[in-house]
């Protein structure tokens, strides 16, 4: 017997595994792979603007491979919240001493799960500091 | 004759519009109607940790509409994705001086596009001065 969302959230874990794998590994061909073909294709790194469509998204990603500064990233506490034939991975980056909050949403294409779109950014505070977001903008300087 | 994506895409642009009205109006009920109520919740404000399920994040916004410091906040050049039963929004949020860049994304649940998961992060330099992004991490000093 198949449980369907466990396949689900298993095959999109692995698929949010592999984005990280490519990513810290620097592998191209594994990140062009990633990502969907057909279906609107999108990303926001950290501090960039928005980037749309298949072309400036893959192409950004080869400018980060391959940058010589290029730190490893991990990912943790990656939680999965599914949307039938779209789902979204949340979790926190471990790039170096920071730490980076991204937002992976998957698409179903071709049965398989590929990148759709990828927003992540930083956090201004340990997590263990905020209770509540008392205000609209990240503690002061941030945007300055 | 309907055009299903035409106005699914229309329907999507107004929940999104809805979404900035009642953050810039601080209308907390007009904000908790907009979030789904089974699907899964969860949202990113700029600058902290990442917040699941429901009461989590409605109580997020009800804090952010209650803050004396809340600024107005405006979407521009909204772009719509479909994926069928779920559809993203990409859009830059002009908040006083800043600009921030927004994912957001909307779920049919009921026959309706309700939210499901926001994340807004700054942008470090403007638009017209980003080519390629050289690197994973923003331009210095924006994550210390």
């Amino acid at each position: 017997m198949t449980d369907r969302p466990t396949t689900d959230r298993n095959a999109v874990l692995a698929a949010n595994r592999a984005f990280y794998q490519a990513f810290t590994g620097r592998d191209f061909p594994a990140m062009d792979r990633l990502w969907a073909s057909r279906l609107p294709v999108s990303c926001i790194h950290p501090g960039w603007t928005i980037l749309f469509g298949r072309e400036a998204v893959v192409s950004s990603w080869q400018d980060v491979l391959r940058s010589p500064r290029g730190p490893a990233v991990q990912a943790r506490n990656e939680r999965v919240s599914l949307y039938g034939d779209t789902a979204v991975v949340l979790c926190e980056e471990i790039v170096g001493d920071a730490v980076l909050v991204a937002t992976n949403l998957f698409a179903r294409e071709d049965g398989e799960w590929r990148l759709a779109h990828h927003q992540a950014g930083p956090v201004a505070e340990p997590a263990s500091q905020i209770l509540t977001p008392p205000d609209r903008l990240p503690p002061g300087g941030l945007l300055h």
